[in-house]
């Protein structure tokens, strides 16, 4: 029931991408040879999800110091190049927060830096399947989801966050339905979700954005679970753009709204959605989709990446250490002092 | 301050239609010689919004009855044709009916009825700059308007409903800025009121869908103008797809929002908005969005084209008989009764 592909591989020397950008018309892999191809890959979206990020980066960093040789500015300078190649989703500075400390305890020794990086792998997959366990419980048998953007194995190092609440639940014969946001405008949902769910033969059905309102209105939505690209010290949720307004109507209308992610998530040096950095994207998401153009390139455009939700809106989140509900910055400081919840 | 350009004209025996399929991209014209042709272009959607739609099928009508030479079986089939040709709009019902009363008042007397298919092309024209007048009063120095899909000289006879105010704002130097959504899966907004916006010359910016509940919530948005594509006796409003989730997060931030349609859009025989025949269209607009595939082949995609927001999610409709604001359903009555509003 594991994937038969990996999102990223570390091997030869190389990080091995499954290159996202051309999911699902086309299959191919983009190697990464130096930390600059990983900087690039994070960047440009070759790699997306906020747990594969974070795994990337931890190769990145391992690449970066063995560039460096021993020079600890100029490896500190690769390693901010990867720290800033995409600013939201924490994980990313997690990670290269933790390969760093690693490389000073260790004293920049490549073969423990290997090691490190394979580690945040190695947790990252085994934390999603403890969140798949956890989630279980809030999906009954026949329900249907709502899911926005992906959460997959490709968003993560293996298996997925969200989705792999959602696999698990069609793995134990649960006879779920999955309704996926095609997630404008990098189309994560109609790309790379929709492609897992049909490799999964999970029961779905791709939706425009849009349609999403009148479906939970109407009832036909059990519950949303959505993935998560960087959670305050009170539980606000960054994540892909969407996900705020699917929030307000799944409040308005009484339906279940869970976000599912890594504590590793968690800022817990930031209380306030409204401080967490938006990404800006290009113009040309939006103006072609596809690589067609659909609009006059004269038009302004306004293309932010993610937008907050309010804690207030918010079911519960998900995590490898159970499910943080209401009051959130309570159970979150419990995380942070690593009592249970 | 009229456009140079009308989506559509009947010349020479022939209703040449702005290809709506292709814009902005490329400007061609799409030829209707006949009335199956008229029927193609509404399904197809060379030609859309819904008084645009009336406006062809009453050109349909007068083609149809030319063809039929008399035989009026014939011509009921052909009339048929055209109304069926797009379920939701009710304009389209709404003009076939008067052309074929005039028919039967007439004596299937054709230039009896060109004129006739000619007066509602220019009493949908007068129509909208009454309503842009009356929606003048709604819209202040310095707003900032969010719209969704096209209501502009596109989606008319000409000048425009919703767009059409805001032109008018505009030209009338109220330094407006105007958000337009990009309407997914058909993306309206992005090729057609992009388009239209960059024509006028007014300030404004193209965001996905997703982006307007943030915009909303942040305070960036004083109010919304939308169309409509049918409004029930109870102020329901049919409208395209999207519509529905705008007007919750609105009215959960206490941004106006206001729909603009003449009243030949509302449908008195129909009390609610659930009753509203809801068009499915397509899995390519989903999975093709400008016609490069995005998505698994084998993922089922729901489509719907319009959703309904009900009554009390909306400010104010605007109609070329006044602004229709609650209790809707006694004003709706008094429109239906021709008493003053």
């Amino acid at each position: 029931m594991d994937e038969n592909f990996k999102a990223l591989e570390f091997k030869n020397g190389e990080l091995v991408l499954i290159d996202q950008r051309v999911l699902p018309t086309r299959f191919e892999y983009f190697i990464c040879k130096n930390s600059k191809d990983v900087a690039f890959a994070i960047s440009d979206m070759v790699v997306r999800g906020a747990p594969a990020i974070g795994g990337c980066a931890g190769y990145g960093v391992y690449l970066a110091a063995l560039e460096a040789k021993g020079d600890r500015s100029l490896f500190l300078e690769k390693c901010q190049m990867i720290r800033s190649s995409r600013p939201t989703a924490v994980n990313l500075m997690w990670a290269v927060d933790r390969m760093m400390k690693k490389a000073e305890s260790c004293g920049y020794e490549p073969s423990k830096l290997l090691e490190e990086a394979d580690l945040i792998v190695e947790e990252d997959i085994a934390m999603n399947h403890k969140m798949a366990e956890i989630g279980s419980s809030v999906i009954r048998k026949n329900d249907v989801i709502l899911t926005h953007c992906n959460t997959g194995a490709l968003a993560t190092c293996g298996w997925g966050t969200a989705l792999g609440i959602i696999k698990k639940a069609h793995y134990d014969g649960k006879n779920i339905h999955v309704y996926a946001d095609e997630t404008r405008p990098r189309f994560q949902g109609a790309r790379l979700t929709a492609w897992e769910l049909v490799k999964a033969g999970i029961p779905s059905t791709l939706i425009p954005d849009s349609a999403a309102a009148t479906l939970i209105r109407d009832g036909k939505i059990d519950l949303v679970i959505l993935g998560a690209d960087r959670i305050t010290a009170e539980g606000d949720v960054a994540n892909k753009l969407g996900t705020f307004a699917l929030s307000v109507i799944c409040k308005q209308y009484g339906v279940p709204f869970y976000s599912a992610a890594p504590t590793s998530t968690i800022d817990f040096n930031m209380k306030k959605g409204k401080d967490i950095p938006i990404e800006q994207r290009s113009k040309d998401e939006v103006i072609r989709p596809g690589g067609v153009l659909v609009a006059p390139e004269e038009i302004d455009v306004y293309n932010p990446s993610f937008d907050v939700t309010p804690h207030q809106n918010i079911t519960g989140i998900i995590t490898e250490k159970g499910i943080i509900r209401p009051p959130f910055d309570l159970n979150i400081e419990r995380i942070k002092n690593g009592e249970s919840i």
